[in-house]
């Protein structure tokens, strides 16, 4: 596959780099993903990742979390609640990571106009995070392009980040992941975009900070050591699996003449996830 | 509308101090909703204020918290499991809230026989809150006039804090809203007393916590700056949607020949937040 | 009832000692739990309980965990995120529960490899608890017999810690509980077999700690002080109502020709702990 910069690329439907190898690569190795990740969705997360056969931990107090980083497959920090404690849990993991070769995604959650979190986003960047993972606003305030949205809602779409993600992917030798209408995925050189996905996902909250935890545990079954393609992975399946559940959705809204939104939807979220094959994804992926 | 000190008022049921008006601007504006709560439902508040169009935003360390609460729609102070790190954030947020003009709501969660947290209502009532929500136990406690409940359950019922309800929002100029089987909402002078809701609200945690949010919400849709309407729509608008889940939680067990209880109330709830309508609510919001 | 040491010992199916009347115990007396336990499932655990007619309690702040300890009908202390303010929160919280003859439970989660909370459980075992909680790895790791798992999940089967967990018992005092696909529980004389329970319990985050819960409130009823029957009775409840759970998700994937799987378990496991009947434990209850 020859490759032009800023390009986009096509899906692999079949082969070692395909969504659906890396599914069942999770599924058969079970990796042990540590979570450093805020109060609101530590549940979600951890569930979001037993369903798709990975095993979290949230070792998130100092000491402990440099030590676990050493020895797990995986590890995401997410800056959404950041405690004292976890910034410094966070600071030893990324170091620890990044020393024992541990793969690791950064969510930098809500920066730009929050300075605690922002200033220490900016550190960890600099430690080259293996994948970054945040909305656009947040992608272009790390970038150092945008004041960042409110909270954790964006206000820009995908496409405006594309520069500052391409950016940031080259400064820091990271992969991107930029989340939208249509997902974005770069090393800097090579872009995807990925189409699947519901919006009932932004309606349910972690619905981004869990795909933050799904990316760490399929960069621990990466082919080749190929990030990018395992970042694309994650997303396409994680996403394939929100359009499965909000057919349930819909499927119960019309069987039972009741309403069914966000509450159900997190509920057949799960249950996608954990039911989520081969053949579906290779069946449902879109990249635009 | 001529109202006597003290006594029951009567729901609009159209106009801008509808609960259904405000329904309708809380979905059309999206506010923004900073909490400051317990890490026990931080989850479901989350979920619950995204169900409803508002946009929640846990910001709760200090330094951020403060500024925060400037920039935000409103603000929640829930003292449920206050640590360290969340007193000072408390205390940042209230100071900035009132400066700022940004709404706020106190829950003064177990307050009583818990002195931390007793001392910290204390302080940050005197602050002036817009509105204090609490169960009667915790009403009693902040006003002095009793010794709290047993954690979050409460030993007493509403009428029993009528009184002291009345004269809390007297003294700081807030409103206060009382939670019972009949839920009260005074300003010290019009008493509303809501009789929506079903008993299954008090068997999910944070039913309570996350009223408190939408409360926070939907003051920032109030009309010409009437808390006291705004948030007797959120308490009318929220157990309504609890009732309408309930009735589906009760078509479930009634076609399925199988239990339904609080954890299908639970999801139940969440999709009649996010379907609820203004005729819904006309239909059967009742003041008693 | 003759028992022989470290003999499998018959399951009361009626009388104060069975698992139905300690089921009707909670349910009129509601007891209080206190919980100092991780911020992955607070919420669960806080729903487990309450679901059970139990009342939750988070109460886990130093000044407040040792106050509430003396007041409360039981004591969770679970080791999964251990801040330090939990930490000094779990050590005056167990010395005031041990004057003060509050029943209280060790859940020692994911100790072993890492050293901080470790270090706590090694500190909090020597107070006494009246009943230790976990995983074969993690009671391994408690008896010195073992380096611990990784992260909550264990490399261990349940007999594989029966030695371990009869020693911690003889030497603290305590009943321990080991899970696994049958439980064990022992007094360090007795030991109970427990067959109850599903896979999918595995598969929901919580699924472990929340029964540490439900053990505490069990301890508040158990019949003539006995903690190791209350303990079996906790374990069994909750498992049987696991199972029903399990039935509930298999019969709606049956019936609607779509996946469902550990979400939809989570939301019936809730419904069938609150719909739990006496007559459903003693049809169901299984020791092996």
């Amino acid at each position: 596959m020859s490759i032009r910069p800023g390009t986009s690329t096509t899906l692999p439907t079949t082969g070692p780099f395909s969504p659906a190898a890396h599914l069942e690569r999770m599924r058969s190795t079970a990796p042990l993903v540590q979570c450093i990740t805020n109060h609101v969705v530590t549940n979600i997360t951890a569930n979001v990742l037993l369903a798709q056969g990975a095993s979290p931990a949230m070792v998130d107090i100092p000491v402990e979390a440099g030590l676990f980083a050493r020895i797990a497959s995986g590890l995401l920090i997410n800056l959404g609640t950041p405690t004292s404690e976890q910034r410094d849990a966070a600071r030893e993991a990324a170091v620890a990571a990044s020393e024992a070769g541990t793969p690791w995604v950064l969510d930098p959650v809500a920066i730009g106009a929050l300075p605690v979190r922002t200033e220490l986003a900016r550190e960890l960047v600099a430690m080259r995070p293996s994948v970054i993972r945040g909305n656009p606003s947040e992608i272009l305030a790390l970038a150092g392009a945008g004041a960042g949205g409110r909270g954790v809602d964006s206000v820009a779409g995908a496409d405006d980040a594309l520069e500052a993600a391409r950016m940031l992917a080259r400064t820091h030798g990271s992969i991107v992941a930029v989340s939208g209408a249509v997902d974005l995925v770069t090393d800097g050189e090579r872009v995807a975009r990925l189409a699947n996905g519901t919006e009932l996902l932004t309606l349910i909250t972690g619905g981004g900070c869990a795909l933050g935890a799904t990316i760490a545990a399929y960069l621990s079954v990466a082919h080749d050591g190929d990030f990018f393609e395992a970042t694309v992975a994650a997303v396409t399946n994680y996403t394939v699996a929100a359009e499965v559940a909000a057919g349930v959705v819909a499927e119960v809204a019309a069987e039972a003449t009741r309403g069914a939104g966000p509450g159900s939807f997190a509920v057949a979220f799960i249950d996608a996830l954990h039911a989520l094959d081969a053949a579906t994804v290779v069946d449902r992926a879109v990249r635009s």
